[in-house]
């Protein structure tokens, strides 16, 4: 199928709508992202949209306003800010965290009311996806599927043995004509969590796991009645907020904390209930500093040197790596390879770029010494 | 000789005047040392108090208030602020940077018509030196060696096969009874300029050779009287200027450029007129960030990690170096060792510490490119 095909078969289904639940501190992209300012607020990747933005800009051809977004109270200002175009309505502030299946099942909850037939497709806020047509092809594809009844998941084709990810088995192809494109979608054996680096290995051998992104295309009632199979007061809890929106914070704090990996996508995977569509489409999570610098170029004239912000404020003798500069400061970076120099008003970080999980101590150090400041 | 001694000896010789050079811009310090703001005004050691405040409390037993500063016009406020104690007549300001025999050939001219029996030892104002009595008694020795008509400098017994001083090599021990302390001083075969590395693995090697730190103790007209016969519109011009100090601006800028090394201690070397007082005291020319880092101790509860500034600022997950930190930031850093950082309100530093001497090519580019607000 072309892409222009694609768009025009999935902006024909009136019933998809795409659900952005806009969360997590980022912490591993510190002192750049910070709990107030998340990762998914920020141009991370240097084209003057957010990755919020970014990724609304990714489905709205598929969407049009069909979109929700799913946030914390803390951020429901900011994001409002960015998403100008976002109706009011279709902004679901949490009152606080309670995990993914709690958010991503309040914007079904929310749909299944609105409409009996909806579609909903969840998707991070904070991811990056460098080819756009390949993955809403993808995206057409599974919600062709989720139609069908299945929870649909969407399995980025590994380009090495990541220890970061969860992994998904593909099993046999559907049928063909069972949807519009042939062979494009799986059953699932399995959900596997994030593996060590032998096991991953086996994994990208067999060439049958894909990433686990946390996409997931699914009929927003599918999802509610999957979910009340084996979370009963949880599916109850959130169809009655939808059905009374004034009962957020009486019914909020007694929902189950909860990720839709386990409450939903592993035990339907053990039916039969969930398919996959693998794709290939240039994924990234932006997990830190390393893949962050993998997604920008070189800077003119400073081959190694990736810059997030002002290029002309760095200057590079023998050395490269990430900078991103704070401000209006000059930045210099001497006889250093794969460094990360990250700028910031209140924080600045020095590291090796090998060592980009390892921010994560400084800012547990951070907050065991109470600087809630600097989070 | 017992310290106390050196002192009372030195003390009591009431000619004995001590010549502070404040000038040059620490290059390889940027961007903590600046052309308004250079190297000796900061406090490098991180004892509260700057390089040549250290260098005045250093001589202040030796000589009381007969000290005279030269320093550039640009800094006469400065360390004016800096050395309240020092007489306004005891600080020289120069027009423009002129070489070192200019800056001390003035101080000598202007001592000489004050007291034709004037001792002087020139010290600079941006050194380090650990044992402080053993410095006052070396200077005394030369002291002694200087009133009997000789150029007297001081050897730092080498510790390493620097490529960055210069040599002396020493000559034969002066015949005991000459000066007060046996063997203590040597007439000077030679200076030579900086060597290769292999070149002062040689000097090391025989014991012979001292590093030249540029310290002469000479009375004040044998010093110009010297200059005379090798470069006498030189001496005869800082002559004049001391006879009418009204004549500054017109007389200053026809001086020669030269340095004390080439007008005078070398062809004096050639026809036996110097002398060398031997010394081990932990002299430090505190060149660059790796020799500050090596003048600091590790901070409380971080080993390898030397912090100049407020090490409560400073947080390191496996890695070390020298940080200076610049004020209320968080200054980070991971998995890099041997790592110098150097944060500033508007120019920031990342650097290998082995690469301490490369920080001159940022100050080089920046130059080229007209940023004389950074440098």
């Amino acid at each position: 199928m072309s892409s222009a095909a694609a768009n025009e078969a999935a902006t024909s289904n009136e019933h998809f709508w795409a659900v952005i639940p806009a969360g997590g501190a980022g912490t591993r992209l510190w002192p750049l992202s910070r709990a107030a300012s998340p990762k998914f607020l920020h141009d991370l990747t240097g084209t003057g949209r957010s990755l919020l933005q970014s990724t609304w800009d990714r489905l709205v051809p598929l969407t049009g306003s069909r979109v929700l977004v799913v946030t914390g109270v803390a951020h429901r200002a900011a994001v409002s800010a960015q998403l100008p175009e976002l109706p009011a309505d279709q902004l679901l502030a949490e009152p606080a965290p309670r995990d993914s299946m709690a958010a991503i099942g309040w914007a079904a909850a929310v749909l299944e009311a609105r409409d009996p037939s909806a579609v909903l497709g969840s998707f991070a806020a904070d991811h990056v996806i460098a080819d756009e047509e390949a993955f809403r092809a993808c995206v057409t594809t599974a919600v062709a599927a989720a139609e069908q009844g299945y929870v649909v998941t969407i399995g980025i084709e590994p380009t090495h043995p990541s220890t970061g990810f969860g992994y998904i088995e593909l099993g046999e192809p559907w049928a063909q004509g069972a949807v519009a494109t042939p062979g494009a979608v799986h059953t699932v054996t399995q959900f596997v969590e994030k593996p060590e680096r032998a096991r991953a290995e086996e994994y990208l051998a067999t060439g049958r796991f894909r990433w686990n992104a946390g996409m997931f295309v699914v009929r927003a009632t599918v999802l509610l009645d999957l979910l009340a199979q084996w979370h009963p007061e949880l599916a109850a809890g959130l169809r009655a907020l939808a059905a009374d929106p004034s009962s957020l914070t009486e019914v909020w704090p007694g929902l189950d904390k909860i990720a839709i990996d386990h409450a939903v996508a592993e035990p339907a995977a053990a039916e039969g209930r969930v398919a996959v569509v693998p794709g290939g489409f240039g994924w990234d999570d932006v997990g830190d500093f390393r893949s962050l610098g993998a997604l920008l170029r070189d800077a003119d004239g400073m081959p190694g040197v990736r810059v997030l912000g002002d290029a002309s404020a760095v200057r590079v003798v023998d050395g490269g790596g990430v900078v991103v500069p704070g401000g209006d400061r000059v930045v210099a970076v001497v006889g250093l390879d794969d460094v990360v120099v990250v700028d910031t008003p209140d924080a600045l970080l020095v590291m090796s770029r090998e060592r980009a999980q390892d921010v994560k101590a400084v800012v547990d150090a951070l907050r065991a010494e109470g600087r809630t400041d600097l989070l």
